[in-house]
C-alpha cells in the first residue's frame, strides 16, 4: 500500500519503536539501527533487520550520516525514516539518502535548508504572506545589533540564525543587557550550530505557543491537521502539549492553519512538518519557525483527528497520495501529552540515567503510552532523557485531563527519577486546568 | 459530577480495574473487594479502600450477596457497581443493594427479572414490537416439546429458559435428536440455573451475532451507541468482537438500533445494557436476549463513539442525565477486540492457571490493552480465564486489523499459555479479513 518495501529507521528510543510499528501495520519491513549502548533495545528486538552503527556517543552513531547510509545499503533498505532530532533536519543527510537512490521519508533537502536557517525562514514566511514576529536581519556585530534593537524596541530576544528546537535563544530587556549577552550568544551559536550569526526578535508578552501540523504529498496535496498548544515549556523545551489549542477562536484557528498551509505550499514542502507560531492575547499570530520532521507531540494530533501521521509519512515517502482530504480533518474531543523524562525536577531537572527496575504502565480508555522502556532496560547518559509519552484523549478537555491524572497515579517507575510527579502537580494547578497558559508560566511556577 | 461519593466494585479482574479507573477519573472513590486468591491484585492496589470478602471459591466471595452488602456498609460506600458476570444480573442482589439505601449501578431489579428469564424476555420483546426468532413457549415435558418442534420445523435449538451468556443451548437436527437431548438439556438447566424449564427456537442458518449497546438514565433518555458484531464464537463464547458490524446496510443498522431502544423503553430500562440479535443473510434480525449489565466487549463501542460507557454508568447511577444526545453518537473508524484468555487452544482451550513471569504490553496509536495482570501475578483456577482485552482502533476496519496484528506481534506472556497465538492465526484468515463471518465460522475452522 505504501509503495515502500523496507525502511531504515535512522533513530532510537520511542520514535524508533513508533516507526517500526507503523511499518509493520503498513506491511513494510523495518531495519533498526543501534549504537553500543542500545544493543538489544526494544526497537531493535521489534525490527525485521538490525544494523549496528557504532559507538554510544551520538556523533559516532546516530549522527554519522555516512555509517547510516552504509547501513541502509547493507540492509537493502529502499528508504530512510529519520525520526526527530539527530539527522532529521540535516539537509545534507536528506540529499545523501536521495543521491543513494533511496526515498527520504521527509521533505526535500531544499525545503529543509529554506526552513533551517531561521533568518531565511523568516524572510520566506514574509514572502508567503505569513506574519512574523517583528525582527531584524542577520547581525554580525555589536553596532549593527544595537541599531536594530533600537528600531524594534525592548524587550527582545537574541536568536541564533541557524538555531532550532528552542536552543540558542536569549531574552534581553535593554541595551545594557544586549551588550552583555551578544558575544555569549554569538559564541554559543557558533559552537552549537557552526554559525555565529544571530538576529533579534521583539519579545511577545503573554504569548502562547500554537503550532500547526501539515502533511504534503507528491500529488499537490498540502493539508493541515489542526493545531496544538505547546505553551508549557521549561527553557524552551516542551513538557505538556494539548490539541486542540484551548480557548482559541475559530477564526484564529482557521487563519493560523491557513497560514501554515500557505507557507508549506510556498516552499514546495513534502511529508510531515510543523509550522510554529506565537499567539498573543489579542490572537495576533506570528510565525516563529518550521520543524521539517515528525514531532515528539504528534500523537495528540493523531488522537483528535484519527489520522496516523507516521502511516501517512510512509505513504508519502512511497509516492502515494494522502489518505484523506481537508474536509475530513475534524477534531473529536481533546488530547494532552505529558513528556515523561528521566530527569529529577527536585535537582534542577538533572538527567537520571540508570537501570529501570520496575515500570508499570497506565491504561484504560483514551490512554496511549509510547515508550521504549521495560523493566531491566537502561536509560543511557548518551541521549536525550525522554523515556515515555503519556497521551490522554477525552471527549472534552476536562475528561482528557481527568484521565491523565488517573494515568499518572497508575504509572510507576523504579530505579530512576522521572518528571511524572511534576506532571501530577502541574495538572492540579488551577491555571492549567482552566487553560490556556503562557510560555513563561511553567518557569514562573517553578521559581516560586 | 457523577453524584456518587464512593463506589463498591463488586467484581474482580480487568473489569474491576476498569471501574476503579472510571471512578478516579470522575473524582469518585473506589472500594475494591477481593477473595483470598486475589489478595494484592491490581484493582486492590489501585483502589482507595479495600474489603476482604472471603475464600477463593466464587460462591464464598464474589457470589455472596450478603458479604458484599456487608462490605459496602463497612466501607461506607454509597453505591455498588456489579461489573459483568458474578451477581451482575441477579435481581435479588440489585434489590438488596437498593434496600440497603445504596445506588445500584445497573438496571432496576424488575428489568433484570423481565430479561433474565429468556421465555419472558421473548414475550416482552414481541409485545414491544421487536422481532424474535420463531420459537415455542416453555416446554416441561417431551410430548409438549415434540409438538412445538413439529410446528417450528428443524433444525432448532433447545434453550434453558433461565439461561444466559450462551450457556445451556443445544442444537437438534431432527425429532430423534430432540428425544435424545431433551432430558440432558433439562437436567443441565436445573443444575446451572436452578430451573429445568427449556424452550425451542428455530435455528437461523448463516447467522451473524449483532448486538446494540443502550444507555438509559433517570431523566427519560434512552440512547443507543450503535452496534457490535460478535460472530466469532466458540461454544457460544465470544472471542473476537468488532464495531461497527462490517457490511451491514445502513437501513438494517438503523432498524436494529431502533428495535433495541424500543425494547429498553418498553421495560423501563436504566443504565447500560445490550440487546442481542441474530441477523440472517437477508438482514432479517431476531432478538435473542438482553444482557442487563456492562459487557466485556464494551471498549470497542467506546473506541468508535468516543463515549466512556463506565463513566456514563456512574453518571446514571448518581442520578445525572447522560452526557450526550442521540444525534451526537457517530461512529469514527472501526475497532476490534481480541479476548486474551489463559487457555491453551492446542489442548481444547483448557485453562492454564499459573504465575505469569513475563508480560509485555503492545502499544502505539489506536491500541488499548485492558488487563489486571503484570509480571509475577498469578492466574487463579477459581475464576474465568480472561486475562486481557486487546482493543484496536483504526480509521477503517483494515487499519484496525493491521494494528491488531502488529499488537499481537508485540504482546508476550510467559508462564501461561494464552489465546494470543490463535488470534494471530484468525486475523490472517481471508474470511475474517473480508468479513463478516457467521457464528459457526470459528468452530468449523477449528475442526479442520
Amino acid at each position: 500500500m505504501s509503495g515502500l518495501r523496507r525502511v531504515l529507521v535512522a533513530n532510537r528510543g520511542e520514535i524508533a519503536v513508533r516507526i517500526v510499528r507503523a511499518c509493520h501495520a503498513a506491511g513494510v519491513e523495518a531495519v533498526a539501527v543501534h549504537s553500543d549502548a542500545d544493543e538489544g533495545a526494544r526497537w531493535v528486538r521489534m525490527a525485521d533487520h538490525v544494523q549496528h552503527i557504532g559507538r554510544s556517543a551520538a556523533q559516532k552513531s546516530y549522527l554519522d550520516a555516512e555509517v547510516l547510509l552504509k547501513a541502509a545499503k547493507e540492509a537493502e533498505a529502499d528508504s530512510v525514516h529519520p525520526g526527530y532530532g539527530f539527522l532529521s533536519e540535516n539537509a545534507d543527510f536528506a540529499r545523501g539518502v536521495r543521491d543513494a537512490g533511496l526515498a527520504f521519508i521527509g521533505p526535500p533537502p531544499e525545503a529543509i535548508e529554506l526552513m533551517g536557517d531561521k533568518a531565511t525562514a523568516r524572510r520566506t514566511a514574509q514572502s508567503a504572506g505569513v506574519p512574523v514576529v517583528p525582527g531584524s536581519g542577520p547581525c554580525t556585530d555589536q553596532a549593527q545589533a544595537e541599531r536594530a534593537a533600537a528600531d524594534l524596541g525592548y524587550p527582545l530576544l537574541v536568536k541564533a540564525s541557524a538555531g532550532g528546537g528552542g536552543r540558542g535563544i536569549r531574552p534581553v530587556r535593554d541595551a545594557a543587557e544586549l551588550r552583555e549577552v551578544l558575544p555569549a550568544a554569538q559564541a554559543e551559536a557558533q559552537s552549537a550550530f557552526g554559525d555565529s550569526t544571530v538576529y533579534l526578535e521583539r519579545a511577545i508578552p503573554q504569548a502562547r505557543h500554537v503550532e500547526v501540523q501539515v502533511l504534503a504529498d507528491d500529488h499537490g496535496n498540502v493539508r493541515h491537521l489542526l493545531e496544538r498548544d505547546c505553551s508549557v515549556q521549561r527553557r524552551r523545551q516542551k513538557l505538556i502539549e494539548e490539541a486542540p489549542a484551548p480557548q482559541l477562536s475559530d477564526d484564529a484557528r482557521r487563519a493560523i492553519a491557513e497560514a501554515a498551509v500557505r507557507l508549506a505550499e510556498h516552499v514546495g514542502y513534502r511529508n510531515a512538518g510543523t509550522v510554529e507560531f506565537l499567539v498573543d492575547a489579542d490572537e495576533n499570530f506570528y510565525f516563529i519557525e518550521m520543524n521539517t520532521r515528525i514531532q515528539v507531540e504528534h500523537p495528540i494530533t493523531e488522537a483528535i483527528t484519527g489520522i496516523d501521521l507516521v502511516a501517512e509519512q510512509l505513504r508519502i515517502g512511497g509516492g502515494a497520495p494522502l489518505s484523506f482530504d481537508q474536509d475530513s480533518v475534524r477534531a473529536r474531543g481533546a488530547a494532552v501529552e505529558l513528556r515523561i523524562n528521566a530527569e529529577d525536577p527536585q535537582r534542577g531537572f538533572a538527567p537520571t540515567p540508570g537501570v529501570v527496575t520496575e515500570f508499570e504502565l497506565p491504561g484504560g480508555p483514551g490512554i496511549r503510552f509510547d515508550t521504549w522502556i521495560g523493566p531491566g532496560d537502561r536509560v543511557s547518559p548518551f541521549y536525550d532523557s525522554l523515556i515515555a509519552k503519556l497521551v490522554c484523549w477525552g471527549a472534552d478537555r476536562e475528561q482528557a485531563h481527568d484521565r491523565a491524572r488517573q494515568a499518572l497515579r497508575e504509572f510507576r517507575a523504579e530505579g530512576i527519577a522521572t518528571t511524572a510527579g511534576l506532571h501530577e502537580r502541574l495538572l492540579a494547578e488551577p491555571d492549567l486546568r482552566r487553560g490556556p497558559v503562557h510560555t513563561t508560566w511553567l518557569e514562573h511556577l517553578l521559581e516560586e
